[in-house]
């Protein structure tokens, strides 16, 4: 299998736009004719996650709107056994539909823990990029990224600087060095990623970083050139165009926007766009997804 | 129900020794015996987890030879729904033989997908304890402790400073204002748990705090007075009983084990602790847990 940055930024080329719809699906927001039709939480989430996707490639063989799809396994396992059959089945329609699947699941371990993490997200859920929280140390990553995935096939997103407002208090301590712990941990990310480049001089070690951390994100671009940043936080949450161009590789090719190694996420405005009693509510879902991905197109070209 | 740490505190004082059994099961470790009467993995995994469970309850309706469990979560979710299925039922046994339950899950996001994480591990699972990642920021600890967990029925012990040999690069940053990283998260944690005591002085947001990293535990100590640490690595790893007993709370009470706020885990040297062709393995399983009670009991006196 080609390498996981080849494949993003040739998915994201095709899309057009730099987008990944987040599927953080709560069983009280979901609408009313997918909640009357099923007896089982967890059978209505795995409806409506069905209908997120197919509501991302309107058009059948042509490009999804957007060329990412991102699953919050804890909405997920909130729901036990029944809720990760939900989860594998979901996350093989997204492949099956041409999607990206990135599996945001901050794992965070090490030795076998962090193979069999891997083995989780990679071998049985076929997700293609997974989320992962550093704390632990350089070993917390590293499996991930050697034995039965040194072929780069699959890719992690690092947790660097998350969008949510107290992240600051951890992310944003100063370290005698000069550097913030964020930085730090870019560089951490930098260094694994250097030898793991694809053939479009990206790695598969990409970063989690907050539109609205927008201070910081230059200088954490500049400390991982080759690495795809996974952005949340764009819209509702404060981050704007400017933050996002902050975010763009220098060293892109401008025809090609998968180049740009960006990745925004939006969740909640484009999973429920649609009005409470809505008959055809994908229809909203559908509309929201080109919306965004427009905006985020003319931000990246 | 009663306060998480008033619960494991009562644990160890009738168990006698501050152990908790590490079930790290992995399929080509197992027991001949159990491999060979299971087609799936999954079902050797889950027969195995039971058999430890009831090894460490020789005599029944005596004491556990050890207070607590921790059940690593990786092993179980290596397949998928059918192994969190497993992992399920092995907690509620392990509950039903009276062992206090840590879920080793190291989780970490905030908002809802953290509620969900508190659900899945606390409602869902029924375990008594989780493992937390805590880089995204002291909102990602919180969801844990408050809402529906805020009676503190349930508790959590945080990653502080890992027994991984690479812990060093990130945890031993040092900050500008003279702490370690390792440190500021210790401070997080006692800030949390200053307005969440039990009866007997302990709190429910407890911290991992490695065997391993001895020169770091006495302060960590001092900054954590109230909190249970988990503490991996002794024996094997190289951790000692010196290294325990500068973790023990000074404020303790000497006839009560569970009061010296420590839990030492083992998990390899307990669970495979048999001859690779034991008739009886459970037997060699009992005999190392009750050794390492033994051996712990008196570096707690």
């Amino acid at each position: 299998m080609l390498h996981a940055a080849d494949r993003l930024a040739a998915a994201i080329d095709r899309s057009g736009s730099p987008v990944c719809v987040g599927l953080d699906p709560v069983f009280e927001k979901l609408p009313a004719r997918v909640t009357a039709a099923h007896l089982e939480p967890v059978e209505a989430i795995r409806e409506f996650s069905l209908g997120i996707l197919r509501a991302l490639v309107p058009t059948a063989g042509a490009a999804p709107l957007a060329p990412a799809v991102k699953f919050q396994s804890a909405c997920y396992e909130r729901y036990g056994a029944p809720g990760v059959a939900a989860l594998e089945s979901c996350i093989a329609a997204a492949r099956d539909l041409g999607l990206i699947v990135v599996l945001d699941a901050k794992r965070g371990d090490i030795g076998i823990s962090a193979e069999h993490y891997a083995a989780a997200a990679f071998s049985r859920c076929h997700a293609d990029w997974l989320t992962v929280s550093p704390y632990l140390g350089p070993d917390t990553l590293e499996p991930y990224l050697t034995g039965t995935n040194a072929n780069s096939s699959r890719g992690i997103f690092v947790l660097v600087r998350t969008s949510n407002p107290r992240s600051d208090a951890f992310q944003s301590q100063q370290l005698a060095d000069g550097r913030t712990v964020a930085e730090m941990m870019a560089d951490a990310v930098a260094a694994l990623g250097r030898e793991r480049l694809g053939t479009d001089g990206l790695c598969n070690v990409g970063a989690v970083v907050g539109a609205t951390k927008a201070s910081d994100a230059a200088a954490l671009r500049a400390r991982m050139p080759a690495s795809f940043m996974l952005i949340p936080g764009y819209g509702a949450q404060g981050g704007t165009a400017a933050d996002i161009r902050a975010m763009l590789r220098t060293a892109r090719t401008p025809s090609r926007p998968g180049t740009a190694g960006v990745l925004v996420t939006a969740s909640r405005s484009i999973i429920y766009a649609f009005p409470p009693d809505a008959a055809d509510w994908t229809a909203a879902v559908t509309a929201a997804a080109r919306s965004l991905a427009d905006e985020i197109r003319a931000v990246v070209a």
